[in-house]
């Protein structure tokens, strides 16, 4: 952080953005977290399954969803989610890991639009998502 | 089923469409399932929480999907997902009980559409999603 | 405007929506805009038609979109779209005229969410397309 | 078209895909089309505006739908688009050409996933979107 060029986030805003006890409770890792961009990882648990025995669309976007909200609060001030869209490609066998990247596409004063990706272990496409944010004035907690 | 009229679904049917796992850890309870149609609930507990202390968007989403999963799989032959969208309008209390309205809005031999709605106790829109799934030619498991 | 309970627009909010070019050029007729909610309609004619020979998807889109901005700056502030989705069901006939349905289902001060279908000559879902919209400060032009 | 490696398609199949009576009429312009990809632009004509006097967004939407239906179709085989969904950044100057890229995403024997981004003369996002294709038996026409 000694470098104000860099896309290192406060440590402090890390810390409240990573303190989401639904993510947690998913057993969600962070990757790497800076400035406008997330990548998270979560072991998909065989109690994640849906009734045909692949991984639940909702544990999939849980992750998604995730990767959007770190990515979009890392500037510290509240973000919250407004659309997200999700587009399931394959499902990732129960018992591996899947890993989810938010991108930042846009930022305007009040909005902000990120891309994001699900792939599997081998690198496949699990699913596509975007999500777009409302930005509050309040910051992060 | 004596009736061809009504819209009840075969008990084998509905027993695999709700033996979901993850529905299930997340307490999802059907209020009632019909052909092309399900109305299920959750209570948001506080490990369903995000990092500000309101339902993770992945929480309400599970529900929302899971209503989805259960009308759209309710003729028997399994359907998936394919795009699901939502627009968040309102988060609901912590501890409170949510409802997921997953509706038929079109039927074709390939693809189904399903308007789903999740309001609060007091009837709220707590969000709003939409969802494609693609109908296969095996059965339900 | 009589009755401050009923649902009528400023006659000069009216006015300036409905003073849309791109809707005009499509020939989109209004039938019916009130706070919130919008009934418009197009006569496909066979410039609007795809490779395929049915309505091009962006035709289809432009009238639905056109519903929702008619029905979120009925309040006479300004708001402008940020995410829209359609799923398209059925091709209406060329020839035919298709309207559009915008009702709006959430509103806060600053975003607005509305519901929109697409129906045919004989009622039947064309499409079914959800926008928010960001509510600005100015007012409409 | 010598090299059976590389994303040409073939010309008929162009030929056919291009004919799109309304692209053609919204003035848009092949840049590039290959296998499961397509570039496209349209200058936005004063008639394109919306009543903000900015494009309107079912006029950029058509193009992004258009760029998606070229690139979906470019194996010959039909495509038709299921669910679009769209995210408007910000107004492209009126007068000013954008230009859209589809690039596919993901693909299977009935489904086809396409990544959208319209952007503005100085590159810019415009607007950014998803499709995803239901792929039919009958070739294109």
């Amino acid at each position: 952080m000694t470098d104000p060029n860099n896309n290192a986030i406060a440590a402090d805003v890390l810390e409240r953005i990573i303190a989401d006890p639904f993510a947690q409770h998913l057993g969600i890792e962070v990757v790497e977290i800076s400035l406008g961009r997330a990548v998270i990882r979560m072991k998909v648990q065989p109690w994640m399954a849906n009734a045909m025995g692949t991984p639940h669309g909702g544990a999939i976007f849980a992750l998604a969803d995730s990767a959007l909200a770190f990515a979009s609060n890392s500037y510290g001030s509240k973000a919250v989610a407004l659309d997200v869209n999700i587009t399931y490609c394959r499902p990732a066998p129960i018992g591996s890991t899947v890993t989810a990247t938010a991108e930042q596409a846009n930022l305007t004063r009040r909005t902000g639009l990120y891309l994001i990706s699900v792939t599997s272990e081998d690198g496949k496409l699990i699913a596509s998502a975007r999500g777009t944010v409302f930005r509050t004035e309040s910051t992060v907690r």
